[in-house]
């Protein structure tokens, strides 16, 4: 199975319409992955309760490059001059559309780094195409989620639903980990 | 200086309207405190602006025991039989009124803990009348606050003004050093 | 089964020989906790490779009060004066032996905040005595174990036979899930 | 005055002594710095007391690039390649020697995600020469620290003494802040 960690094709920012040059053209693209590790922020986007404990977990449906089925996350690299934040939100309109509402934390410390490496082995997370560090954020969303892009459905499941094993394994690079370590981190991993 | 964690006169809980046998009388309230530490939960509520940083803090303006004027934060004893999440709600209805609207946090995790002595010296907080430990939390509101009870008045404040050796010396308990925590857990304390 | 949060008879503490008022008579603790959410501390105890990643998980095989063996946690109650940092390692060498040589947190945030009720189904935690309140930490210990008091014995497993169904299912009060939560913690839950 | 993150002239790695593809030529590595935020890490040392208070707080003495004294703490850039835990081993030696005895953390999750901008005021870390994302730990040394390369000296200092105005205004880029937070998070920012 190809599992890679998305990277799109660039839209312009809202600050800097002509695209600018934080965007990497394929070949600078390339040449970095052979040289550095690369910086994603991902999000596990969540539905909660009046009192604000998690009832729902959003994964993304999406077909890969060779055309295969598979479940992800909300992700995406970290651009040159973009703070973290900004990078969070960039890719959660992306992923989710622009009336998801996501609540950013307040605190800018992840509840997990994960770190893919194209070998498996080292760490539970795989992406053949780089060696990726990834801040994780639990992001719970009040809107409308309507996936763009290439996502083509955004499913909604309960906390014991996305801890599955048979989750888990539909979830590309390893990511189901990551989920039942999102759910851990708010207290609904049983 | 009386320095106090706030354990006001009890309301009915919504979902017992009785009162019930979690409410202790004062000489219960008082047996306990000699024999154990009493738990508690505390919020710093914030402001924050679209993608999720910290703009304001709010703190308490409450006249204390003997009168004098003293600075705090959301503040109150977890009672038997009640998840701290709902706890942390009935604490932030009590003092923020019902049209806050705050946002509680999806993980249970405190970012801080902090242990009040009746004497001082063993951590930065005081609490005269007992050994308290209490589990705090950054809290968004995105509604209107409105005081209740004893409290006179909710200050929002710049994290630099709330930071400042002037609210710190306000503020009652040594929760000054507990603002400061908090305004560093979320990247706001410079 | 009778699950339990383990309050052993108490020993004098190093700095107060006789005993001291912050321990309870049996009567005296069985009225506070009819009236208020009893404060503990826990500990998952882990041995470290050279750069500190967690390579085994320390479970406790202990009898429990009608005969029956179950697994638990480094657990015990925290005392009237005592701070959390005492209690964690007076727990840890209660039940580890004072060869142990626990390496304490640093950070007084606990990775997990357990909270046990007398009826299941509130949370995934549950202690027939009490509602009770724990906060857990991941403790690297470095020397010898040698449980003591009624421990029969501390096994140590690999992070994949600690997040096991079968593992799961001989804790007592749900503990299985928080062992799940601690190996999520330090990245070692698959 | 030159405030920069700490990219010292590359040292071969045990496990692969030719440098390896890993090291950039300083031409790649500032066609990188204009392409991408670059992956650090950074470690704030401590000493402990017994139950795991910190009681010292370890901070560099560096001549910078015009000759200025400045103070730092222990940073460096991950390789393509190298784990997290590598990475932070790997500067903590280079910075502290080989018997500083460091204990790295179970959790892989920092206690602070630092982002630093070549221009100021948009976070409060600055580096003249790349936008830098530093995973920033607390790290507590048990052994003899002798600091190499271009450091100077490693100076202990109570957390008041570290937290002072002083010692921030001779701290590189911003990194007052930083070591404020690392106390915050250790419960010892007063």
């Amino acid at each position: 199975m190809s599992v890679r960690t998305p990277d799109p094709t660039p839209e312009p920012m809202p600050d800097d319409p002509s695209g600018g040059p934080a965007w990497l053209s394929d070949i600078e693209l390339e040449q970095a992955r052979g040289r550095l590790p690369i910086l994603y922020v991902e999000a596990v986007p969540v539905r909660v309760d009046g009192i604000g404990q998690v009832v729902e977990v959003g994964v993304l449906l999406r077909a890969n490059a060779v055309g295969e089925m598979t479940r992800t996350l909300v992700s995406g690299r970290v651009m040159r001059g973009e703070t973290l934040r900004e990078a969070l939100f960039r890719h959660l309109e992306k992923d989710l559309g622009p009336m998801a509402f996501p609540q950013l934390p307040a605190s800018p410390v992840p509840f997990h780094v994960a770190e893919y490496f194209p070998m498996p082995g080292i760490t539970p997370f795989t992406d053949d195409r780089q060696h990726a560090v990834s801040l994780v954020y639990v992001v719970p969303v009040t809107g409308t989620c309507e996936p763009r892009q290439d996502a083509l459905e955004l499913t909604w499941m309960t906390p014991e639903e996305a801890a599955s094993v048979t989750v888990s394994e539909e979830m590309e690079g390893g990511r189901g980990t990551l989920l039942r370590a999102a759910l851990a981190s708010v207290g609904r991993l049983l």
